[in-house]
């Protein structure tokens, strides 16, 4: 066997010595990167604590590096892997790093950079591939998209229409509150979801009523989508059950 | 080909060699006059922003007036037309405009013709031509229309009884909060939507009781009708997929 | 016709001359009452709206009071209507008004007496019969009662557990706002119903964690029902819309 | 038969003299006990009602600890029932006590022992046995089980994930409230089932902005399951029933 293929194998959990060994390892350290990256929000952070989180963002990202450097040159086609999605979420899981090594000497502000660094966090999807159910709903959201795209494009313009409607009625008397289209529009969110907080609200009377006149619509409109995914789920497992009853499923392990 | 039949299928997007464009360009005004009317509550806006503001709506009022001229003279029969939904609609979006005008002289406050504005963004309606989904959605609404009535009513009503029952319990508690029956009522529509802003809520123990009690039932009676336009919608999708599959659907293009 | 049918089918909308004037009349009646006990509320009413109101109730007491009697002395078995549902219920929505009048004299408090006077608020249960929607709502009701009891029973002991733990956590940090169980069951059906007015919630740690844990566990249990009801629902339609295609609905009218 | 068959078949309720008595004693016990431990948060409880508690505490986990004897050495294994679920929970349900006993003595704080305590709460899984819904619920259970799992952990992955993005746009501007990732857990888990309770929320507009996104998108994550389990239960109850119209169900009572 090539050795390129060896590589190849080996990082995808797929090689006949190896087995799941370097997959599971690069697993754990994508899950050990989400980790330290909330661990680094603590307060009050021992000074040891800190170095070895620094040290260990270094590993990460070298490791990380050499996992994509690889991929890279064993690919069959390595521009494809390289414009593919996964291609993609690997170079900018570690580019904010080395952005940053650059920017230092420059003096600037490395706030962005380290913002950048959540697009790590896209690589947690690589573990959706130990689950099965994640094809099925993959299935139902196929059947549902079509509406469910719809519902979201209604969803925008009723927001955006009902934070016109609002900020007509409040601003006047909550001039602070309901300060521009954009406040408005974030009451509208907040309300439609039935999260409200009460940071901001409405007080005229004008104002409640259509409050209440736009959730008891509106709130249909927004939750409709959540139903649609369930039922076609249930719709897809139902068509398994029944395939499943007719002839056993294939001795194939699916991967 | 008639002079009026080429405007009335321009105007629908059904002209042989102007196709969609006029439709199009009439659709992409609609979008423009509802984000510029967000635009405008943005405070600080510099000078030649309210200029251009102020000259564009001129502009959009000038093309909506011309369309409506147009579809009330080009429409076999202009006086159905303008007793249409959509004929209301577009004299509605056009009608502030002028009546502003005409009380700017008579220095009457203009306040409520802005609001007035507000109806023009019922011209996004005519977005919703864009989608099939939408047929589904009206199929499955004729399905449920009767129960969704029936709820909407006993929801009114219980919404009123729980804010008697409420105002009984707590005015002598909260006589700022519970002032009157539009202040119970207020409240029982924000708790009962699960909204919970905060700002009122019941502070004596047998007003929490009945609370706690309202949810658990009420909950409920708001909640199904969701539920049933989901379901139904489902049906609608499934009994169309069975019929695709007994015959392929046929090529005309939807309209 | 006996003097007796005159008057029994008349005040049920069923008398061949008058038809459902009668019951029109006293529906009205009932929605108007209802309406008046929330106008009552509002602040500042001038004096002769208070009179109007005051009279008015007089007035609405002697139908009730009437219809009460006629509707005793008419029945083929009077002690089945007094303690039938809708007897009780009549005799209930008057019985206020003479006690307060009994009262008057003695200077007993009259707020008990008022507040008993939502219970006349029962009677606009005799506007369901206006739609067949509540039998259909009835027989899926009769389909899922046992899960939906069994669900009100879970959430009730989930409501007394969760309360039960979070005081353990939350009373030591905030001993004004979890003052005693019933503060904690307060939190915890406000919590549950995800309405979180925000007046009462944990702040410890292990209390913050419970919290999260609770919500996605019983968010589950206390949901179930409404969905339940609602494909309970879609089913018996569907089996209706079944049966009519097979045969066309009978002529006879429903009542 | 022999006295431990006496004893256990009296435990379970299907002793052929005692029936369901001793069983109902315990279950009521159980249902005091959990009572019980509401009525010790009252504040200002009478020296009287104190000493009634602690008295009826100590008869409590008599009677519970007689009951764990005799099930222990009347079984027919004593080593499974006392790793079975419920020989656990028994055991737990009395250790607090006696440990509490030990340790008064060593001065020790004995906050811990109390919340223990609450363990005994899980007797009340025992009342289960009432219903044969609850079959049915875990039918369904079994049914979903799958997805709910996976549903689950891409909800704590999506609240991780939406608490280290909105920690990095608001923890400047209120480092209080957003102090580490746990207050930003806890903002995402209150906001995600839709509680929001007000006391953290985002005031940034990229945070603002953020949070809608989340909101739109994550809802329809959490809230599939629930939409799953009820789904699985009709179809479930459909099958029940369409099998009791083929054949009428067994005489041999459920137990």
């Amino acid at each position: 066997m090539d050795w390129r293929k060896h590589v190849r194998t080996a990082l995808d959990g797929r090689h006949p010595g190896l087995g799941h060994r370097v997959e599971l390892f690069l697993h754990a350290l994508i899950l050990y990167s989400a980790l330290s990256m909330g661990i680094e929000t603590l307060p009050h952070l021992p000074g040891w604590a800190a170095t070895a989180l620094s040290v260990s963002e270094i590993v990460v990202v070298a490791v990380f590096t050499t996992e994509y450097v690889l991929r890279l040159v064993t690919a069959p086609a390595p521009g494809a892997y390289a414009r593919s999605f996964f291609g993609i979420v690997d170079l900018l899981a570690i580019a904010p790093f080395y952005l940053g090594l650059v920017f230092i000497g420059a003096g600037i502000d490395l706030r962005a950079i380290r913002a950048l660094r959540l697009v790590r966090l896209a690589r947690l999807l690589k573990l959706a591939r130990y689950t099965s159910a994640i094809d099925r709903l993959a299935a139902a959201w196929r059947v549902v998209k079509e509406e469910v795209i719809v519902f979201g494009m209604v969803a925008m313009i009723v927001l955006y229409v009902c934070a016109l409607v609002i900020f007509q009625f409040e601003h006047d008397a909550q001039p602070e509150a309901f300060g521009s289209i954009f406040d408005a529009m974030w009451w509208a969110a907040v309300t439609l979801t039935t999260v409200g907080y009460g940071d901001i609200y409405p007080v005229t009377a004008v104002g409640r009523i259509f409050t209440v006149l736009m959730l008891f619509v509106a709130l249909g409109i927004i939750a409709i989508p959540t139903g649609l995914v369930a039922s076609a789920l249930s719709a897809i497992r139902a068509k398994e059950a029944a395939a499943e009853e007719r002839e056993p499923p294939p001795a194939t392990p699916h991967d």
